[in-house]
């Protein structure tokens, strides 16, 4: 264990393209909504707007979630883990987060048999 | 929108180093314990033996979480994204998740200012 894991200081590890994994649940029912990632831009957004923002590595730019649909993501906590390589975002959502309409992005189970729709359920409310 | 997002096949998007990210919440609570990888070999193993395995990237080889420690996370459902390049898992831990002992890899809270300890707080069950 380092500073990095044990201390107060945000040092994130960015990887090769600058970039950490941010998964964000929400915070009323513990669901996880979707997985993204941010370069240091789009965290500093993060915290200071506590609006989600991302990097979109399709667009190659900064992407703050809903900033064309509507379906922000208010930011009620962060979290970054030991290795400073992910931040767990707790979030309201204001609509379905994932572009598919659907209100998380997890929305297929896996098993061993292939993948089944899920519908509503939120399993992380159990 | 195409069939690996609408369909039901399991058809998962690796990167160039044939990985997916996986999160791992805790059943009881929603608390997000983890975030790791899976290659192809490490999901199979999942979900065949429904405790959780990664691809360590570190060690360069399959993963059983709590292999060594016991503290293994014994998955009741796992989900998949939209693009099919994350995967959730629901698990009930037993014991820390993470190597420092910590219930959750995610101990600190990032502010504007640094970060600071949460202790034994469990935001995600709101």
């Amino acid at each position: 264990m380092d500073d990095r894991e044990t201390g107060l200081t945000l040092a994130p590890r960015y990887d090769a393209a600058g970039l950490i994994t941010a998964v964000a649940t929400d915070a009323a029912t513990g669901e996880v909504l979707m997985l993204a990632h941010m370069n240091a831009e789009a965290l500093a957004a993060t915290v200071a707007s506590r609006e989600a923002t991302f990097w979109s590595r399709s667009r190659g730019r900064l992407w703050k979630k809903g900033e064309s649909s509507g379906h922000v993501l208010r930011v009620c906590d962060i979290r970054i883990d030991c290795d400073q390589d992910a931040v767990w975002l707790i979030v309201e959502p204001a609509g379905p987060a994932c572009h598919t309409g659907a209100r998380s992005c997890f929305y297929r189970r896996v098993t061993a048999e292939g993948l089944e729709a899920v519908g509503d359920e939120v399993p992380g409310a159990a």
